[in-house]
């Protein structure tokens, strides 16, 4: 670290020092910032007063302090941040955070009403989680906007204008590295505890997990959880089918019936469920954050119709215009592309069937493996590459809000993965008509992907942290790895953790995995009962990937699982579809209308027809909130209502009275 | 009257005119209270008393005078309401009206902005419509309620109870007849000028329909034009296929599909409409009032765990239950019970049929047309039946808010008429085959129902209102019908007027024209060329029934047509299922599929399939709000969420303030 820096880092010290005298409160750091290590000194000065001066003067008031390490260790450059816990709590009714009254109902933090919370209690000092804290002190920085500066102090040519955020900016130039929060090593072990260690039958402990991971985080394990608990029924039933193959028509419409109803209930009940819980955690009834741009956005200045602030914008026309007649043509070609190389891969496999009879040697069977193996690779290629073109072109496209970025993004990914993993597999079904090629190629597929996901998903990252910390040990001179790291090894060894970046992957997981039990039930029963271990075990890799392997995710408020229900409940409406094709193709049915095949269309559609709106009207009767919930949020509304009423009342009988005085002063 | 009455009513007088003298304001009489003309002094006085008394004594602060009438007519017993500017503007704050403003966003009025308002001047006498007015007075009315009475003074037999809306109670024991509002004569004669009386094609005046009907009904001429205009394209493109006979595959699968993706679109695009309306009329933003038990509902006393009000509660579990196992079959029934009539009709149609061919005479060809005539009387009796029946039970289920009750009923009485205009569509399509039956039996369906709706729901009820009007002139002696009763007369004509029930009906009306036009589209273009002939003219007779015809309504604030989107919807996607079915079974379509039934069918399938995948993608695709109103929408809540911000901010700063002082005083 360069002199200088360290006699201007002493002043801010003192002057957070001056700070914290000010408030009379302890220093506890909650966020780490690394800046770039070659960042210029006058740029760290300015930003380090930003991030201190008061909220009058446009600072984000929050207490900052360089973090001090050997001199050996020049990689980083790292400050840490926190709050006092005035400065947290008038944040937190800024944001509108919600917890628990006294007498059970959820409130938005008010200051003024904080005696009325459950938890308030010593001045406040405990009663936000460190993860609450966190997320506050992340809105805090992310709303630090440039004033009046037009440029970046000691970077000339990084401009600025007025209210743009300071800290994006920084970052999309690579000055600021990254900023995370950290780990609570006494917590995180307690939680770990509870959550994977100990070995026995138990629900996840959701709470701890919002408590220290957020809302987004704690609804994927929840949803997780709740699927696995949900396909238990499919899994139980569909173990007899399998063992004593019950291949005829009536009990084989029934578990496919079962299934489909089953379906569209559990994504309906899920709704209630995820209300309660959001309930619970308080994100139902926050409201809603004002959207800002998300950092990629770019534009000419201009004045934004909303805030009427200067800021970049963009004609949606010209968006529209690269989304249809860019991104939809690529996304079809890919589409196409992927149906090509499955084509190539059945005349590969027919190839090496052919061979094998002719050749029926020990290499010849080798090479019947071949296709498989080939296609499976480039359908990994494939996807990989899919994924960072359809990331390129979703940014291309230059969305204003992340929230239709990651819409836009999901979708394309979404459809891709799709065709990708069922094409083959309807290929099989709906133009071979191969029903035991079908389940076979079914079995592999999930079991397959599974395996590998499991593996490259948490253990590998597992096995590649421990490495690393093991070496951190190793330069320390210790032998035992029981033995804690000092604070200071800790915040660096985090540093370099990798980023969790967002519940998408998992969620795709599941997704698919849902779509393999769903689409194809009937064929194959077991489906159920591989995704229900499967999901146990998942359950235990997501929950070790996210305490040891990645740096600690910033927590993220979320009522519901967003797009993902609107995908689910998609893949239930084509798996109506699906099974009612496979049974009518099942030669076990096809026996029973021998006379004509008209009939026995004519009775699958109509079924078709009948499963679907008695899942639709499924969707409609079943409400998606439960009714104690209902009650709750009414009486929120009723009781914000009366207040309004009341001050009005009492408004106008100020404002008659005023009027009468006036009119005695007249008439006197 | 009895002659106490009047001198307790010249009481009331004094006590209106001391009001009056209090804020200095004229008298505008706007809402008529009829009570029963042997109601009891005592009650009268009290009721009287507690609509003028103050506010924060309970009352509604509103001006009553009794309307004094020649002694001749005892069979009225009337009081005329009104209100003060002040009153009134108060009360809009309260009610959050929305108002446009001088920079044209629309904003919710309140007292302290009102100069920020767009017609605000001369202290706001004329800034509210009259309808305004009406309906801000008729939620004041309907908001007074039981203090600490425990019954009706005079009526010891009527129970109260604290919460209780004394006007509802009145008006279920039949002491209080009716409360309307006045009509506006000058007004009145404006409106039904530009809306009715000049013959040249223009658009309605929905803004002054708003202005002088309110929200809900105006929104109902907006959809009845805007599906005229809508069907158009269908009817133009229809006409040449009727006059040509156009029966090739071709042509006739690019009619439905047109047909089937336009009805998805214009459903979308009234959306959008809608949205604009309701945001240039102020109720898109406006906020949900607090809803109340409906009139009829009843339980035992208990606590509304919403409110903590004492008020009668009924437990959702027996409603469910009378639902579940009382209503749904009964409906059922009552739906199979009409299947079999039809059946029955069609039994005598072929018994006819036989008739008229063993005899050949002129009484056997009369006899053909009885099954019919019978068919069509039953129908509507049966109808009318089903319709109190419904009503009855929706009743007893005991629905606690109106809304609930509404979507109850709109949903029995929308199934049955459905099954009984359509059944008999669907049995010669699907069972009997008989594609020209079935297009002469639509026309005749169609034009007969277009034509008795509009005789009995226009044109009766007007000639039976002209000739009261003629008695009531004769009575007063005068000849000619053009000049203007006496106020007193035009008041006692229009409590004698009926009273228009809402716009169930009429959407009811529309509903199945659109189920007539869509459903069997491809079999019977002329179905749109008629619907567009008949709505045409249902303009004008709606028109002439609202303004001349019924007694004028309360003004219903309404941001979109509710459950009827969603009826409408539905029967979209139905139409896409017949049409292909129709498409399938046409002989041009069979004479290309002769080898193979099941490709026909699988053909058929698929683009059923895609056109319904496409209608849920255009539905999503589509905004349901213009871009511009999204805007305006974000600006207000950009604006509200920056007012709080700004609040807090400066609280927050006081209270650091007020800190350091302690902080000080404490060091000192």
């Amino acid at each position: 670290m360069p002199k200088s820096a360290l006699t201007v880092r002493s002043l801010e010290m003192k002057m957070g020092l001056l700070v914290e005298e000010d408030f009379g409160l302890k220093f506890t750091p909650l966020v780490v910032i690394e800046l770039d290590k070659n960042a210029n000194e006058e740029a760290i000065k300015w930003l380090v007063k930003r991030i201190w001066d008061k909220k009058e003067h446009g600072g984000a008031e929050l207490m900052i302090e360089p973090f001090l390490m050997s001199s050996s260790d020049e990689n980083h450059n790292l400050f840490l941040v926190g709050a006092s816990t005035k400065r947290l709590l008038l944040a937190a009714e800024e944001i509108g955070i919600v917890k628990e009254c006294e007498d059970g109902s959820m409130r938005a933090f008010t200051c003024s009403n904080r005696n009325m919370f459950k938890d308030f209690k010593d001045g406040g000092d405990s009663f936000f989680s460190m993860a609450e804290c966190q997320y506050i002190i992340k809105l805090q920085l992310d709303s630090l906007r440039a004033i009046n500066e037009r440029i970046i102090p000691g970077y000339p040519q990084i401009k600025l204008y007025p209210g743009k955020s300071i800290l994006r900016r920084l970052m999309s130039k690579g000055i600021l590295v990254q900023y995370f929060p950290l780990h609570d090593k006494e917590e995180l072990k307690k939680l770990s505890y509870s959550w994977y260690s100990k070995f026995q039958l138990s629900y996840q402990p959701l709470d701890d997990i919002r408590h220290y991971f957020g809302e987004a985080i704690s609804l994927y394990f929840g949803f997780l959880e709740y699927l696995t608990f949900a396909l238990i029924p499919m899994a139980l039933i569909g173990i007899p089918y399998y063992l004593f193959a019950w291949e005829d028509f009536e009990k084989y419409t029934l578990f496919a019936t079962f299934n489909l109803v089953w379906s569209t209930v559990l994504l309906e009940v899920w709704k209630r469920c995820c209300a309660s819980l959001a309930y619970r955690w308080g994100t139902l009834i926050r409201k809603k954050e004002f959207e800002e741009p998300r950092p990629g956005f770019h534009g000419v200045l201009g004045i934004n119709p909303v805030t009427g602030r200067e800021e970049p914008v963009y004609s949606s026309f010209k968006r529209q215009l690269r989304i249809y007649l860019v991104s939809v043509p690529f996304v079809l070609l890919c589409l196409y592309f992927s149906l090509y190389i499955m084509m190539i891969y059945f005349d590969m496999e027919n190839w090496a069937l052919g061979y094998h009879e002719e050749e029926q040697s020990v290499w010849s069977s080798l090479v019947l493996f071949l296709p498989s193996i080939i296609y499976a690779i480039v359908i990994e290629v494939l996807n990989r590459i899919y994924r960072y073109a359809a990331e390129f072109l979703t940014g291309w496209e230059n969305h204003r809000l992340e929230s239709s970025y990651q819409n836009h993004l999901v979708l394309k990914v979404l459809v891709f993965n799709f065709l990708n993993c069922f094409a083959s597999l309807f290929y099989i079904a709906f133009v071979l008509h191969d029903m035991k090629l079908l389940r076979q190629s079914l079995a592999t597929l999930l079991i397959t992907s599974q395996i590998l996901n499991q593996i490259v998903e948490a253990f590998l990252p597992y096995w590649l942290q421990k490495r690393r910390n093991k070496k951190v040990h190793k330069k320390l001179g210790r032998t035992s790895m029981d033995k804690e790291l000092p604070w200071a090894e800790q915040v660096k060894l985090e540093a370099d953790m990798d980023t969790y970046l967002g519940t998408f992957d998992d969620y795709l997981e599941l997704f698919l995995q849902f779509g393999y039990v769903s689409l194809f039930s009937c064929v194959f029963p077991l489906a159920a009962v591989l995704a229900v271990l499967n999901n146990v075990t998942e359950i235990y890799s997501d929950a070790l990937k996210m305490c040891q392997v990645f740096k600690r995710p910033f927590s993220q408020p979320a009522a519901n699982i967003g797009v993902w229900q609107l995908a689910f409940e998609t893949m239930s409406v084509i798996s109506v579809v699906t099974n009612c094709a496979l049974l009518g193709m099942s030669p076990q049915v096809k026996s029973l209308f021998q006379e004509s095949d008209t009939n026995l269309i004519l009775l699958v559609l109509a079924v078709e027809h009948i499963l679907l709106a008695f899942k639709f009207i499924l969707m409609f009767v079943i409400p998606d909130v439960p009714k104690d919930i209902r009650t709750q949020l009414a009486k929120l509304e009723f009781e914000s209502l009366e207040a309004l009423k009341q001050q009005q009342t009492q408004r106008a009988a100020e404002s008659l009275k005023e009027d009468r005085e006036e009119f005695k002063l007249k008439a006197s």
